[in-house]
């Protein structure tokens, strides 16, 4: 017998023990026992998993469900402005709350169409965001009345179908029979494969009554096992390249190790052999910035110099949970060959050439730190190099990007939250070293602007629940433009994170890769510090809005105590120069202009700018 | 050879002629004659089709395609906050400029996502919008790279499936020999058959050269000509039901004669027959409201009672551009038999029980009205109601729902155009008299809270082109938090709407459908009259904003010369109770709770309240 044969015996073990436990759990309830309402079941379920909030809009299809969320006590609605940024809420929740979900309520059609980016964001990104759409009820569902948010030709399944192309496992539910086994099917799926889901509940579904007994068996969330003879043989074969390598090896690690929840397996797997690790941009703060083996963000070509040559010239790199996108990988310029690589995957491992299918890092990571501990004393002496970034010295009062980034640097504590747009902000707070404890959410792979309000918002309600100290939030005058409405919420909701907000008149990112003096990248001017105020605070009292313009005044502000306490929500509006941009964008843009083709290649073309 | 055939090879001849004259002017051109970017291509055909507007927000896919937008005089290119917005303001663009269409760009992924939900709302209430994305270049999709705005895995057609849910035809140019003859053709599409079209432009094809001679062949927006045998068998079966109806005929116009461009051809077919003309709400100014043969709003059960019972008890029903949905027909509330209804439709016919597919009503119209002159005498005798609805008298100065439609129907003038969200102004406007002139603006099928906001920025654009003098916006406090960032743009355009926010403490509509004193009805209450000075007017000189809580402040506003000149963009704040609704609207929410299953029907349940 084949050893994918065994694995494949030994995961329907699991699955039958499983399902028999939930069985025999309902023959021990008296027959006809205790029922829950479709929409009691779920909104217990989420609360199993440790879901404390819910965001979306309501809608008339929702309605009914919604008061299943209300009446809970240990789960709040979280009523947003519009479902982009309830989607985008969810998501930076989820980002935060490791391991567990984000959930977004919205309404059939006019609702769940909004917040279509937001859920191909966390596709792309690896988010498990659970997407409960309101439905009309079955029977409608099945006549096909021609309703408002309907297309109006009976086509009552489209947005089912568009949907499936955003997330990694959709249900409609149209039984009670299976309703709950859907249910619990779906949630499963997003946690495990850390992936949006698809869930639309019909409005007399909800109210249907059905067994509560399955309650009693938690979901398993757990990753499934991986094959023992294929892991073992993998693990082998790693040992021997490390050992091949003479030790000259480096660690990798990336956004999945966060979103596939191997933080810990990481840092237990550097404390106790000591090779140095790096991070991508979307790996940062999965490993402590201030760990003395701790060397920097590795993006290819646009890396410090010296953090390129300790990584490119490695003997073997150890990847661990990679997402290469252009932005994460300075334009897919790493300079690393496929024979020297070893890289781990939540459902797969590469090693060199050879792919290991269904080999999980999660599970294998524990038995790799063993099987390594003893290169420790070799290991350990490999250098790294320090990861800092010196405030620059700038003889006027300028408060430009070089200057910035590594002068708020000094302003992270740890437990910060520190959110930066995509942009200036994402490409400027990368090469920040961040205190131990605090976490970095960006969204560099889908980089959708706008995406930090709702982001933040999801983000600092989960940090005041695991005690993060404060939020931070980096974003440009145009991105905000998007999104900017969710301020409202964070201010209902009590919230107090501290906005730096970058006015540079436009579109800094779009003019470096394309139309530096076009007006389609120009913006309105809004009066930003009487935003808060506008938008439901009281200015002085529950916000606070500051205007900054020289960099004296903003280490000022930075230097004051009562700011830094973040007792408040705060708006720092920051004067910028729209055609200074940190020099990583300023590096990636170039080679951005190298695989883009805007400009006519024919001699007599003329028209707009090179890039 | 039957009559459908004929008329085949009838349409094959046009369409052969067509292409010919095409053919023969390239060839006229000398070889390798002249030529434009197939991106300038594309911006030339929006030109010839009356475009003044792009809508859309700047993405690096569709930067190089913007500069051509920016270098053509006869385009403006108007930048969004966001790209929902965006595509509810080509759609209100579009409603507008009646027979041409509304273009939204947008960027891959990102940008096209979030303009899903305004597209399918186009698709839905038959509105012409041209999605154009930009994309990856040619070889970029082909090599499927990791790059932004990807889902990570390579699927690049993701988007393009998912947007073939929403649209009536869609293109991804791939090559340069056939772009030119895939752009017409979706622009064709859009404009015949009234729908969205999506169209992906990557960025390297936007910048191939192509000949320029089928730019000389204007596109053939004629819908397809009708069966003549089929056509002239259909109009005797309607003469003959007219005369056996004894005369005792009226006319119900919907929503599609606005949007299938047959207004003349009905108001026409009125003038000279003198049939008894009511609308639906959707069909609100699409015949003129002022004219002596126009009786009112027809909605089902929802209908002023003199309304119903002329329009019920008539022997033969016209009904031209019908679009039966629940908030359109009172809830499926016609009591109008089929065997008494004539339904013309853009693209069929039904006389009774009988349909004509093919048979189009803007061909078939004219010659309806030449048959049917001949029954003036008798048809001009049928009595109508008069459409009025007088202000009440209320002895209490609350801005009352009652009292506030009637009023601000008052103030509205020829030539304006009157834009109501969904909700409370949608019902509450519906039965007020517009003047002769003035255009209506809804979604009511679609119902996509927010939708206003958007729609006013495209109408009004549009407006100031034709002539038209105000743009009118009624909406609520929770509508608006959804768009409230496009008022911002409406200002930087210089736009001078008149803008009623009704404010009622969060959704009302919602609240009368479920969950009256629920929380997730409330939402965030805003200091409304410093919105527009905070998103870049300048209160007092380019805007206006008031505050009203009673009926003479509002009479007295109304009656200010200055205030109704509307020489700039205005905010009328209307502090309003959250528990009143137009009787339209409580009428339609009791219907609706009657289909809805909200709460559940065991005899324990008592949770929420009972609608």
């Amino acid at each position: 017998m084949s050893t994918a044969a065994v694995a494949q015996l030994q995961a329907d073990v699991n699955r039958l023990q499983h399902e028999l436990s939930t069985v025999k759990l309902g023959e021990q309830s008296p027959h006809h026992g205790e029922q829950v309402y479709v929409g009691e079941y779920l909104v217990e379920r989420l609360v199993q998993l440790g879901v404390t909030k819910m965001f979306g809009v309501p809608g008339d299809f929702n309605l009914g469900f919604l008061d299943f969320v209300e009446d809970h006590p240990k789960i709040d609605w979280v009523g947003n402005c519009n479902e982009l940024n309830a989607g985008y809420a969810a998501d930076g929740y989820a980002r935060v709350k490791e391991g567990g979900l984000g959930v977004v309520t919205t309404t059939f059609g006019v609702g769940e169409l909004s917040a279509t980016n937001a859920i191909a964001g966390a596709f792309s990104e690896h988010v498990p965001v659970l997407h409960i759409v309101g439905a009309p009820s079955t029977s409608q569902q099945k006549n096909k009345p021609m309703l408002h948010h309907t297309l109006g030709d009976g086509r009552y399944d489209a947005y089912y179908r568009a949907a499936q192309q955003f997330v990694i496992s959709a249900a409609s539910l149209e039984s009670k029979d299976t309703a709950a086994a859907e249910i619990d099917r779906v949630i499963t799926e997003c946690i495990v494969r850390a992936r949006p889901v698809y869930l639309m509940v019909p409005t007399d579904l909800a109210y249907e009554k059905i067994p509560s007994y399955r309650l009693k068996t938690p979901i398993n969330t757990e990753p499934p096992a991986n094959d023992p003879d294929v892991e073992a043989f993998a693990l082998d074969e790693i040992v021997k390249l490390i050992e091949q390598s003479k030790h000259e090896t480096i660690i990798l690690v990336d956004a999945c190790a966060v979103r596939h929840g191997v933080k810990k397996e990481v840092a237990e797997l550097v404390r106790r052999t000591g090779f140095p690790v790096y991070s991508a941009p979307m790996g940062k703060t999965s490993f402590d910035e201030q760990y003395e083996r701790y060397g920097g963000i590795y993006v290819g070509s646009i890396s410090h110099p010296e953090i390129k040559e300790k990584v490119e010239s490695a003997k073997l790199i150890l990847s661990i949970g990679a997402l290469k996108s252009d932005f994460n990988t300075g334009n897919f310029t790493y300079h690393i060959p496929i024979s020297r690589t070893i890289e781990l995957h939540s459902d797969s491992l590469s090693v060199q050439f050879a792919t290991f299918p269904g080999i999980g890092m999660k599970r294998l990571l524990p038995k790799l730190t063993a099987r390594l501990q003893p290169f420790e004393p070799a290991a350990a002496r490999i250098p790294v190099p320090k990861f800092e970034l010196p405030v620059p010295t700038e003889q006027n009062e300028i408060i430009s990007q070089a200057w910035l980034w590594p002068r708020v640097g000094q302003f992270f504590r740890p437990k910060d939250i520190i959110v930066a747009e995509t942009g200036t902000s994402s490409f400027g707070v990368m090469e920040v070293p961040f205190p131990t404890g605090a976490v970095f959410v960006s969204q560099i792979l889908w980089g959708s602007i706008g995406w930090t309000v709702g982001a933040t918002l999801g983000a600092a309600l989960a940090g005041v629940e695991l005690g993060y100290k404060r939020t931070i939030l980096f974003i440009g005058d145009g991105s905000i433009q998007l999104t900017v409405q969710e301020l409202s919420v964070m201010i209902r909701s009590g919230l107090k994170p501290i906005i730096f907000l970058l006015n540079n008149n436009g579109y800094t990112i779009e003019r470096y890769l394309h139309g530096m003096t076009r007006k389609y990248n120009d913006i309105a001017d809004w009066k930003w510090t009487k935003l808060l105020d506008t938008l439901g605070g009281e200015e002085g009292k529950t916000c606070q809005s500051y205007r900054v313009g020289t960099k004296s005044e903003l280490s000022k502000l930075l230097d004051d105590p009562a700011f830094a306490a973040a007792d408040k929500i705060q708006l720092v509006e920051l004067l910028m120069d729209p055609r200074d941009a940190p020099s990583a964008l300023k590096r990636q843009a170039e080679l951005s202009g190298k695989t883009n083709r805007y400009v006519a290649e024919l001699p007599d073309a003329g028209r707009g700018e090179a890039v």
